[in-house]
This record gives C-alpha cells, structure tokens and sequence, in this order.
C-alpha cells in the first residue's frame, strides 16, 4: 500500500530497541542494515511467491478462461486469511494450556485475538461476493478443468474445524465416507495429530470449571441459584393458583409447568450428560455452571473481560455457519442444486452442514433458555465474595507469573 | 473452502468439452487425468508458495513479535487483490485496444469487469478493519524491524494507479522525490513501460469521442443542445424580469447569471483546453461531450450499458479515495500525526493524496454540474435517430467480428 | 446529515423547471415559496412523527430498560426500509403490468430498481450487527413487556414476500395456523387483496415468454439446442465407447448416462409439470426455454440488460434467505433453541423458513445444471436473427410508447 | 421481521418478573393484557407514525418523482439512528457526570455502549450505498423541490457533534454564519442548552485525570516515565557516539535528536498550554498522562477495560469522518464539484470539514507518537501497586454504591 503502515520506518533501530542494541554490543551490522539496506517491501511480502502462484489449469490446456484467475485468487486469498486465523487460534490455545490464563493479565490478550478472528471471518463472509461477480456461465467455462481439485481438499479449513472443537462425530459425512479420506500423506498426518491436541472448546471448558464461585463450600452458586429458582418458581404458581379460573389461568399455569420442566432438567446432571451424550450439549456440566454464572455476574470486574470472551465464541460460531451458509448460496448459484457427480449432490451435503451440529459452542447459546429475572440471581456480598481480579500468581513473586511478551 | 465451487468438478472431462476432445482425437491422456489424478486443490492453488511466504522479521531478529504475521497475512492479502485488479484492468484496456468494444456485445464483458473491480475494492475497504484489530502499541513492538520495507515501494499500487491513469504530474510528491524513485531495476522497468501504454482514461476518452449522434453533420447534439439551454435561460430571465421588484427578484436574476456563466463556460472550448492544462479536467473536449450524451439519453437501448460504464469508472474512482482515506486513518492510529522519520510527516503526506487531483474521471463527476431540465434535451426522432446498438460489424460477416471468446 | 445532497439548493426554482414555470404562468407564489420559506429539513422529513415514535413499553410499566430502545429503533429502521423495497417492487411491477418492458428503453429502470433492492437488502442483513449488540441477559429484562408483539405480525414483511411470489401452499406453517391468521381488520385485507395481484414472479414469467427466438417457426432455439445436445452426447458416448475396458471407461460412461437423463428430463414438458405441481419448478415451460436463452445468449445486445435482471432477481432472492438466516443467528443468541412458549420452538421454525421452498426464482439458479459447452449452443445468423433491441413500439410513432416519466 | 426476536414472547408475564408481580400483588390487569391483549407490533413501533411520514414534494408539486422516496427514508433512516446514538450517547455521559464510573462495575456498559454507537456508525457509513443507487440525473429531477431544506438543519447531526464534544471554535465555518444560525426557536434553545452540558471529552478528561498511579506522593507514573526515558535516550546516544564517523552515524544522531525533541515537548506542560490553545490538543496535561499510563499498562486487570474504552472513542472519531467522507464522495457524485448556490460551494464546504479539527479524540491517537520500548516503561512492584481493580466505593456498603439497574 502506498505509504502504509511501514511508514518513516527507518533508521529508528537503535533508539527503539536498546535492549537489543545492548545485546548486540553497539553492533555495526545492525546500523548498516538499517542504514544501507534492511528489507524492502517486495522481499519482506516474499511477493515473488505470493505473485507467482497464479496458474490457469485452462491455460495449460490450452483453452485461456479469463475468469479462472478470479477463482485462484478468491481461493488463495481464503487460504491466507485461514492460515492468519489458525496463527490466532494456536496462540489462544496455547495461551490455556500453559496456564498463562491464570493470570489475568492474559485475558485481554486472549479476547483481542479471538476478537480478530471473528473480523477475519467478517471479511471472508463478504468476500464472496467478489466470487459471485463470476456467473454460472463463466465458471462452467473452465470447471471441467479442476478436476479433481475440491474444496474438501483444504488443509486448513479442516484444521480450524478441528482446533476449534467440531466434534468428529457429528460431521455430516459425505458420500459415507470420513472427511480424513479426502487427505493423504502428510496432509493426513497433520490432521491426526492436531486431533490429538485440545481442542479451543476443551481449553474453555477447564478454564470455566475454575470460575471462582462455583466451590460448593464456599459461595455455592449453584446450589444458591436452584434453591432461589425453585422458590420463585413456587411462588408464582401460589400466584397463580389463587386466581380465579378463566382461560388465562390455565394458560399461566401451563406455562409455568413447561418453565418448571426446563429448570428440573437443567439442574439434573443426569439428564445433561444424556444431552451430552447426543451431541446436544459440548460443555461438561461444571463448565455450563461456570458460563451461566459469568452471565450473571457479568459487571464484576473479575467477570467483565470473561463475559467478552464468551460473547466472542459464540460470534465465532455464528460467523462460521455464516460463512457456510455464504458458501452454500454461491453454490447453488454456480451448479444448481442438482450437481456434483459423485453420489449426493455438492449442494445439498454443503446445506447439511449448516446446521446446529457444527456449532461447536451451541451451550453458550442455549444458555438464553435459563435466563432468570435479576432477583432472583444470588446476592453477592461484596466484602466475603470479592473474587478479586487478581489471580493466584499475584501472590507468587511478580516475575514468576509474568505476561507472555514475546510470543 | 470446504467442498466448495469444486465440488463434483470430477469427470466431466469429456462430456464437457466434446471440442477439445476432438482435437485430441479421444485422447486417453486427458482421460487418465482426470480419472486418476488431476490436480488436486494445494498443488492448484500453489498453496506451498502462498503459505510459506510468512517469514517474520522480528522472529528472524530473534525477537518474535505476535501480531508482525498479521501484518503481512492483510499486506500480502491486498496485493493478491491487486494483481487480481490488474488482470481485469489490462484485459478491459485489451478490449478497447483492440477495437472489441465496436463490437456492442462486448460492452457487457467490460461493465462486468469494472463492476468485478469495484467490488474487490469494497472489499480491500473492509479489510483495514482487520489491521485495525492491531493496536499502536502492538505496531510499536516490531515496526523497527521493517525497515526500510514501505509501502511506497507496492510495484502494483502504482501500475494500477498508472494503468487507470493518474497523472504523473498530478501526484503530490513525496519529499520532493519522483514516485518512480522507489523503485529500481525491473520494476522501474515495469513503470516505465507501462507509462508508455494507453490508460483507461485514454482508451474511455477515444471510446466516448466515437458516441454516434456527435456528428456536427448529423443529430449534432451539442449544437442543438448549446441553443437549448440559451433559449431556455433566456426564457426564464425574460420571465423573472417581468417580476415586481424584490429582494426575491434580486436573489433569482444573480442565480440566472450564475447559470448563464456556468453553461457559456461549457460551450467554450478554450475554457475547456485550459482547465485540461490545469488538470482540473481530464477529458477532452469531444469526449466530454459523449460523456453528457450518453448521460441525458441513457435510456436509450443502445446506451444503457454505456451509462453503467460511466458509472461504474466513478465508482472506482470513489473507491479508490476511500482506500486512500481508511489508509489514513489507520496510519494515524498506527503512528499520530507526527510520526515519520524523513522530512515531512508520512501521516499528512498521506493525508494530500485524498485529492481531486488523484480523481482520474473526475469530469464525469463534474457532469452533475450541467444538468438540465429534461424538456432542454435535444429530442431525439426515433424514426431518423436510431443510434442502433448494433455497431458497424454487423454490417459485416459475423465472424469477422467475433465475440472475445477466450482472452 | 450535515449539509447533506439538500446543499446549495435554494433558489433553483425558475431556472430548473421551466416546464413547471410556463404552466404556473410565472407565478409568484413558487418564488416567494423558494425564497421566503420553502420547507425545512425537519418539516420535510415530518421528524415530528419519525423521532416520536419511540414509546418504551418497559416505561410504560415503570421499568425502564435502556436497551429496549434499540430494539425499537432497529425494527423501525427495518419498517422503513421494507416500505422502501416495496416502493421499488410495486414501481417495477406496475412497469411489467402497464406493458411498459415492451418499450426497451424501461429496461435500464426496472434493472436498476431491482438492483436498488439488493442494495437495501444487503444494508439490513449488516444491520443485525447492531441488534446484536444487545446481549441476551439484555433482551430478557423487556421481553416480557412485549407480549403478544410478534414480528410475525410485520404486514410489510408478508406484503413483500407475497409480492415477490413466495407461493402460499409452499410456507411452512407455524404451529399449523396461516400466515394470515396473524393480522386482522384492514391488514388482512391489504393482504387480500394483495394475493389477488401478479406476483413479480408472475410477471417475469409472461416477460420470458416472449423472449424473441423461441418462436417454433422462427429462430427456434428450444428444438435447435434439444438437436444439438441430443448430437453432441451421442458422439460423446460413441467416442467413450471406442476407448479401452477400464475403470476410467466406466466411470466415463455413468456420468454420460446420468447427463443424458438430465437433458432428457429438460426437454420433457410433462415432467416439468411434475416438478411444477411440486413446487420444485415455479417457472412456465416455456419461460424456462426463455431464460436458458438470455443465459446463453447474454452478450447479444438485446439480451445484455434482460441477463442482468436475470441475476438481479437471484440476488434478491439470495439475500432474503440470508436475511433470513442472519435473523436465525440473531434469534438463537437471544432467545436459545428451546424459548417460545406456544407449540414449537419459534428458533426451530424460524430455521425452517431457510429453505429453498422460499427461493421464488429457485429456477434461475438451477439453470446452471443445464449449461452445455459453447460449441452446442445453435448458432445466430446475425442477417437473419437480429433480436433488435428496440421492440415493437419503435415501429409506432415515437410518443405512443414513451418512457415513463414521472411514475 | 417475520417472528422476530418477540417470538413467542407471549404469556411469560408473571413468572418472569415475579418482583412486578409482587409489588402488583398478583394483579389481574396484568394477566389479561397479557393474555388477552397487550400490544401487537404494529402499535408497539408506532409504525402508523413512521410510515406515514413519507411526503414527496415533487408528487405535492404535481410532478411525482420516483427516487424521492428513497432520498426521504434514506434520511429518515438516518435521523432514526442518530437519534439511537444520542440515547447511547445520553446514557454514557451521565454515568460520568453521576460518578458512576467510579464502580469499575459500570465499566463494561459504559464500553458497551460506546461500542454501540460504533457499530451504528458502520452501518450509516455503508448506508451511503443504497442512497447512491440514485443517479446525479435521477435527483436532478426532484432536488429544486427541497429547496430551502438542508442537511444543515439536522438537530440531531449537530448535538451529536456538540455532546461528543466538537469544539465550537474549530469548526470550518459555512458562508461565514455560525452553525447555529441554521436553527431557529425551540430548535435552537435545545442547541443552546444542550452547550451548557459536559461533553463526553469533558467527562472522559475527567475520568482520566483521576487514574490511579499518577499521584506524585505514589506511583508517581509520570516521573519515573520521564526519568527512564531521559536516561534511555542518553544511553542510545552515548553508543551512537561511540561508532566510527559515517553517514550511518550522521543519519542515527539526527534521528536521535529529533526524539529528544519529541520527548522534551511531551515534558513540557508549557507547551502542552500552547498546543491546547491552538486546539491541536484536547486534554488536559493531566488526562494526557492518564491516557498514556492505560496505554503503557493495558495489560493490568486493571486498565483492560479502560483501554477498550479509549480505542472504542478513537473508534468513534475515525467513524464519524468516514461518514463525513463517503458523505462528500455523495455529494461530489450528485452536484459536482461547483453546484451550491450561496457563496462558496457545499461539495467545497463538507470537504473541509473532513479534517482533524473535527476529532474530538485527537490526543489518543497522537499518543502513538509516544511510544517507547517496553523496557523503558516504568516497572510496576504487584506487591505494593495493586490499583485494585475494586474502586472506593467498594469500602462502603455494597449497596451504596451499586451497579445503575434500571436506567
């Protein structure tokens, strides 16, 4: 970009990085560098690459489709951006699993990049309405000559499945066969291994357990929070009960029983790992405890950035079944609903998967169904439960529990 | 993308281009191709290259900075789109070149093009809301190791620029250096040839002088426009004279004059040729005029699409200010106003390039200015003015003046 | 806004309407209006109405709930907007109705207007960002004091979707009441009475029809192109039947198979009454053989500005079901997949509505199951087939079959 | 919407506000309404207000223009918002004025809230789109009909500007009137008062001043900060120094000198007075401090949510000369660069208004220029600089101080 970021960059080696400058003993190679030569902006894109990987399969065969570059570029472009956001998800895991969340300090950081991930998923969202400025007609001129390149091929598309949380099992399978079979090799390996890390769900997961609050001897809140909901609940229906009989009435009290109903199951830990068992719910039942109670809570200052952090999941989630909802209109728009020779038909396996299954912090919405009015909620005494913001480290020596600076 | 425009893009070798299997007299090579083999996605879309071009310079410095792979993820994503703009700015200035567009159904292709410009535009708009997700600070921890990378230096910045056709002595310069002294070797090359070809400007300025209905010895629309709008003015000061005297009066008679001036200033081609000097006007005299009439009769078949292109060239012209203008917001969240090392600020230098003067099609904006009540247009007789859409080849065999099929 | 398009303009009144003028006899009234007072912004845009409108039922009850006042600036600003698109709707459709798409020169209109509404659609599938930022725990302080509002009960939503042509018998019902049963009294009428009106459908419908060249005894494209197809697969099959017995031979010869029952299914008119009956297909036959036409001969200049209102209509119907799906999003995050009282889950029916039931133009899209190569496609004798954009009025005196002026 | 997020929001009275209920003591009126009646969404939206109250003036003139109505709820939809934004706007700024950001608490609304009115001003940014779907001829057509209305009146424009904190005396003003003057009786009393009132740079400034750690007799920020770097910058040039005379070393001490100049200034709180009373600064010295303290330690539970109050307020800046700039790209494209009648031109006069001296934020982003190494900022010991996260009122009972519930 003209100008860009890069900007009057020059020559402020030594003055902004004394610490480095020390290291390097006033080193002279540092200063020529910058001074004579240091990287310019073609090199340091390593454009020679990026510029170069434009080749038309139409081309090669003899027949130039000018729209084909079009479709290389959106995809590389896709591809680029896939591998910025598994750069953030990777750091973000990472951050959980060396504990580094443990220190609060951390939490920003952790939302800021979840935070960017939903902007990228923004943009790709929108970008495929630069791909759909290629009609039916234009993309058949050179379809035949992909094959069998597929999307299902991306690598890393898979991969952000997969480090996200979109359980296995519940993948729409096409064509009955595993969604692994479409790699080999190496590609192959790199899938099964990551599937072997945690995944950003189970991170969140251990990390919502923790919620200071949730200790049964200590502020209870979900022991406080069912006492408070069944007495509520019971004395509405006393309300109720005392009206007399019309239409109305049977109504509130029908109501009320389906409410009854809702609040029996949530607190019955039998019945969420049924759920969990089908699929219907991904968190374990501490995990939903400790959500539900951030929700509450979420104007503590312990709780604030927490509550960011989980609306940030869910925007991930949504922003996804978008893309693929995005995805599926500009299938139907360039083969129709009937194509894809294989078997099923592309699109309607494509519009199978936007479905609730690949959601993978679906609790995290459903949490809405449990909403109580405010009174109900536990009080707080804020000179015992003071949740103070500060973690365990602070109590460990300052350099021991550090911020990650340089990851 | 999973599954995506690919999907089903297996076996349709043959049924699908039975012209090329012809050629090939059945070939079993393009059979095995596309039964066993093929291309499949990474290796199409030369992922090795596109993903292995993120080399941190901080990492390298050995000093690895989070954020640095953002930066150059969004950098190497805008010029990925800009080597896509280029290939539909050279292939729409291919067409003019050669003559196509006097084939009317090529107008469609190009339209399509600009519009495909336009939208990939919007879309490098949006995009700095993803850089934007960096904050100073975290700019702050690697930008001393880019130098002496910077933005100046985007060879295709500056060929799109050039292509489209901001003029070199236009330009604010930068530090008082010529824009092509960032550039060496190749690229200076590169510039200088390409200034040597016709930019869009050129090419749409021969294009809108060729507007049927110019012709002085035919409909001659601006002879009968220029008596038009002088009969109508007159008219109504005539009308406003015959007015008791009033402050009313008074304001009308200075609006008429105003008037007056702007539209002899229109008709008088020596006020035209010095504004051009000026560059406060870029098209010529002839062109202009097309440019008007294809605005006042854009209702007419044979001008309909003609009309979206004008639109559509101001459209890129808006956009590209915008980028400009979201570029210098960045770069004051990302620097201040003070920032930049060598002689003036980077942050106002910016700043001056958000200017009329970079408007390459700014007469078409300026057309607003000479718009008339639709009774002042010349009438066109339907039965002698047909302007018929079908231009002079079809007068010719239809071969001789084909269809671009494949460019 | 500040200084807004409203700018600079006082005092035009003469000298812009001189038509206006003549009739008004000079008078005096226009010009004191203009000078003296006119009307103000405010007045003009009766704010008095528009910006106290605003009436906070949590208020009303004595809760006052900040956020519920972005819900009702939301769904107004939604209102507004749906009068806007119906606005255009109605305007195109009244085009088609009044025969005025014979005249060609209305075609840039209905385009353009047509494209307006994709404009506006996209414009409110972005605003449900704003919406979200209202959490859940937000939206439950107020929800109760909406009770029984529905946004089921929006008569401009129904309008809109029943004028474009969602078919009544395809609707997936909610909890097995007609969608009409939600409005009463004069609003049940206006829906009436709206059903008995073409549809845009309709009227796109009857347009295609008279495509110039489906005319059996004319150019004859359907039986040309069923010929041509009909050849080219058989020299096809015959081709792959001379190769080796191999896998790849057996793969070849399915996929031809399956390619003839496709073109062998579209050339059947009885099946497409099937498909009609089910609501699979919602085009006529032979507006079917229309769009296939304009598809494949969209660089003909007759043909250019009828392709793009082909695929401004897809647009239109693409970005209703994303609005739809966005609206799914939204709703899921606020209220879980198991809220609503009555019957089903109102997440769950919402859901539902995403289907392709509610794509009106569904046959557009599938279009692209039918594309053949180039070569298949019947020749034009451009002697002979003209398709001359100008229609039949052009035969007629000139002002018979005028533009549309002031509609 | 079709079922909306009202969506089964039906019978849920009693039990989900059980404290109404009470205070109600079980009040029939309450059931029947909801039951019964209670309101349907039309009457909710007032949508009898909204929707009609769109009167063309061309139609009133006799000479109905379609395009009208889109320039009218184009405008509507934009005053809908702003006055959406002032609420935001309201709410936010008498949290301030209450103390009530003293309650860390309050923070996440009050950053809510502002990153509400954010994204409203993404969308009025991109609502430019669909006003830009009319064409500078198709507003020719109606625009002498405005006349003398003007953008220039919006009320609501121009409190936003004054409540954010637009300083009177660095607007650019128009024809050389006051911006006042355009507003007359009720509507200029409003303005008036609506002076009188703390804007939100005043309540910001205010808030920042009191951030702990800059206590001179404490943590003493800005001493230390200005200790290390003084010693920093000498130890950078006493290396420098030491280097072999070249250009190299030429250039560095330069670039050195100009950062001790740069550092000077920022010392200096006499120049902070100068700078203030030219207007290219907005802080006090004292808020500038506080400012860049969150900055340098955003990573503190701390300043987290500080730190995303000060970027959403850039944000808003940046925001609101987009809009200012897609605006005058509007106007450049319906009346050119010379149309406007009084004086200088309008398209002239907004242009000028998209400049820094309608950032009311200006300092945030200036403090990018400040920036140092994260090794000079001063060291904090977690032991004894807490900055407890918990404000004062947390010492007092919790209820006197407790979070604004019902605003």
């Amino acid at each position: 970009m003209s100008g860009c970021p890069f900007l009057g960059g020059t020559l402020q080696l030594l003055s902004s990085n004394p610490r480095q400058a020390e290291e390097e003993d006033g080193s002279q190679g540092g200063v020529n560098k910058a001074a004579k030569g240091g990287i310019i902006y073609g090199d340091y894109l390593q454009l020679d690459k990026v510029l170069n990987a434009q080749v038309l399969q139409s081309e090669q065969k003899g027949n130039k489709i000018h729209d084909e570059h079009l479709f290389i570029v959106t995809h590389q472009a896709y591809e680029l951006w896939f591998k910025q956001i598994l750069w953030e998800l990777d750091s973000v895991r990472d951050l959980f699993i060396k504990k580094h969340v443990r220190d609060e300090r951390n939490m920003l950081k952790v939302v800021s990049r979840i935070h960017r991930i939903t902007m990228i998923f923004k943009l790709l969202v929108d970008q495929f309405a630069v791909l759909e400025t290629m009609t039916a007609l234009d993309f058949f001129d050179f379809r035949e000559y992909l094959s069998p390149a597929s999307g299902f091929q991306s690598l890393q598309f898979r991969l952000l499945e997969q480090k996200i949380g979109v359980a296995d099992h519940l993948r729409v399978p096409y064509n009955r066969r595993h969604y692994r079979d479409n790699f080999h090799g190496e590609e192959s390996e790199t899938l099964l291994s990551s599937e072997q890390e945690p995944t950003l769900l189970q991170l969140v997961e251990q990390w919502l357990e923790r919620t200071p609050g949730l200790e049964k001897d200590g502020f209870n809140f979900w022991g406080k929070l069912q006492a408070n909901i069944e007495e509520g609940l019971k004395r509405e229906k006393h309300q109720v009960e005392k009206m007399e009989d019309t239409e109305v009435k049977q109504e509130l009290l029908e109501d009320l029983n389906k409410q009854m109903e809702t609040f029996t199951a949530l607190f019955d830990s039998k019945r969420h790992e049924h759920l969990l068992s089908k699929g219907e719910r991904r968190l374990s039942y501490k995990a939903l405890q400790g959500a539900l109670m951030i929700n509450f809570y979420r104007e503590e200052p312990r709780f604030q950035v927490p509550f960011q952090l989980l609306t940030a999941l869910m925007e991930i989630d949504t922003l996804m079944t978008k893309w693929r909802y995005n995805h599926v209109c500009m299938v139907h728009r360039m083969i129709g609903s009937k194509a894809g020779t294989g078997g099923s038909s592309g699109y309607h396996y494509l519009r199978s998967t936007v479905s609730d299954r690949y959601k993978v912090f679906v609790d995290l919405f459903n949490l809405a169904t449990f909403l109580v009015p405010r009174s109900w909620v536990p009080k707080l005494n804020p000179n015992i439960h003071k949740f103070p913001y500060t973690a365990e480290c602070y109590d460990s020596s300052y350099n021991s529990c550090s911020s990650e600076d340089s990851d």
